[in-house]
């Protein structure tokens, strides 16, 4: 994060901040799902680079222009005065490329899930299941070794696809999870590691936590980035005394979200698909042209 | 297709022919292997635009402006004679935006999966799978209508992530397949057809034909795109009586295929699983540079 507090009307808690949510397409509704349970009065802006997705195969280059654009549009258009990348190609492989294009603070997802699995490992040894460009960065593996644990990752590029396809309950689901898994714990075993933390180091594996927490050995507890993500948003404001978070007292019910979501293509998968992941209507997707 | 013939020397026999076959991604290497088998002394140049994929997400307009530049690469720098869509979302919305671009004759595998499921049905019931944005276009709906046959189609989108995992002969997807199969039989009885046959309409899906004819009912043909299209380029080239395609007399083996590859992005993954497409290494793909 770079610049942190640069708007101080918001210490007094007299305007509700606006946080900036950004992803390639729309897996990062689960992190502003989170983001609002634990900031529900504050006005969110949520940007999916759907016309340019996937980012995962993607250049480096390409994906630190894309998502700088994006960025912009969500500070410069938006008045987003805090950002959250709410995708982990482009924290893994943009983040410092964002925090440059901005004047605000940019908050990825790697680092906080790697901040919550440190807390949660004892033995030190650590899984991850990502996709395969998220994998391929060794992202998680370089913030979980910089905490003094051991990662091993691994990719699970058919579980986007099947939450995409509504089968987040599905047997057939259920058994390539146990497949990847079993896979991934034999290699650990094989590398004489004994790790007791899973981290879905994947936007859209919340919608599978229910079948990962059946399938993984006892004990192993299981870390979802999103969920680390909106902790360390969280955090940022509340460091910042910012009540505007926090439920007034009296009140019981949070507030309906100040949300607008926009979408640079695809409008209709994004409204078809979005309100399983934010788990509410996400209302209309507002198209906006960043350029070719 | 417009402007058949344009180069008289291939009339001749004397050069063998440029064909240029384009695809969004690298699925379209299957109807490139097709294209290889029956024209084995022809040149290819094949582009995957995997900068800019999936095709699918996007609207009509972005697919047919990335479509056209896609072949004026292949006719301008590569000097094809003759394109062939391998791409059923490029060749369900962008035809005639190429046609429009290329001074060539120009072929899509939508027409040819048609025409050869209107050869192969009885009943003139013709189920097809697809990717959803195949299936969306109606594209093949509508070409099995215009020849008096009823279509139902069904968007399959596990398909593709099972090819791309490697898990083309695994139970996983023998299970997908028979649960695809089993709804779209359903709603065709629903709808009172009695189809017999079943057309693949997605490049990935040749490599699944094991498991999709031992999936289907007793009796059913299954029809790929693929091959259609291939039978539709020879009979373009025998139509101009280009003998460059038939092996010489005295030659018993194939000559090993004059081909280029080129991708706008991730060459990693087309050199990786390009092999399984094409059946053959697909050797050195070359980076091309098509903007933004």
């Amino acid at each position: 994060m770079n610049n942190p507090g640069n708007n101080p009307e918001n210490k007094t808690g007299a305007t509700p901040p606006t946080i900036g949510v950004f992803d390639s397409g729309f897996g990062g509704l689960t992190v502003l799902r989170a983001l609002i349970q634990r900031l529900p009065r504050a006005r969110f802006a949520f940007l999916g680079d759907t016309a340019r997705l996937p980012y995962g195969s993607k250049s480096r280059r390409t994906i630190a222009r894309y998502a700088a654009e994006s960025a912009q549009f969500l500070v410069n258009e938006q008045d987003a005065e805090f950002l959250v990348i709410a995708c982990n190609t482009a924290s893994a492989l943009a983040l410092d490329a964002i925090q440059d294009a901005v004047p605000v603070p940019v908050l990825g997802v790697i680092e906080p899930g790697a901040e919550a699995a440190w807390a949660a490992s004892r033995a030190g040894d650590v899984l991850v299941i990502a996709t395969d460009a998220t994998v391929q960065s060794h992202a998680y593996a370089a913030a979980c070794r910089a905490r003094g644990l051991r990662a091993l990752e691994k990719a699970c590029p058919l579980l986007v696809p099947l939450v995409e396809e509504g089968w987040t309950a599905h047997a057939v689901t259920a058994e390539v999870i146990r497949i990847y898994l079993e896979e991934l714990n034999a290699e650990a075993a094989a590398q004489g590691m004994k790790p007791d933390t899973l981290v879905l180091g994947c936007t859209h594996y919340p919608l599978l936590r229910p079948l990962i927490e059946r399938a993984v050995p006892a004990g192993m507890r299981v870390i979802d980035s999103a969920e680390a993500a909106a902790e360390a948003a969280l955090r940022h404001f509340n460091g910042r005394a910012a009540p505007a978070a926090a439920p007034s007292a009296g009140q019981d019910a949070p507030p309906e979200p100040q949300l607008r979501c926009f979408a640079t293509d695809s409008v209709e998968k994004f409204e078809r698909l979005g309100s399983r992941f934010l788990n509410r209507p996400v209302g209309k997707v507002e198209l906006v042209d960043l350029g070719g």
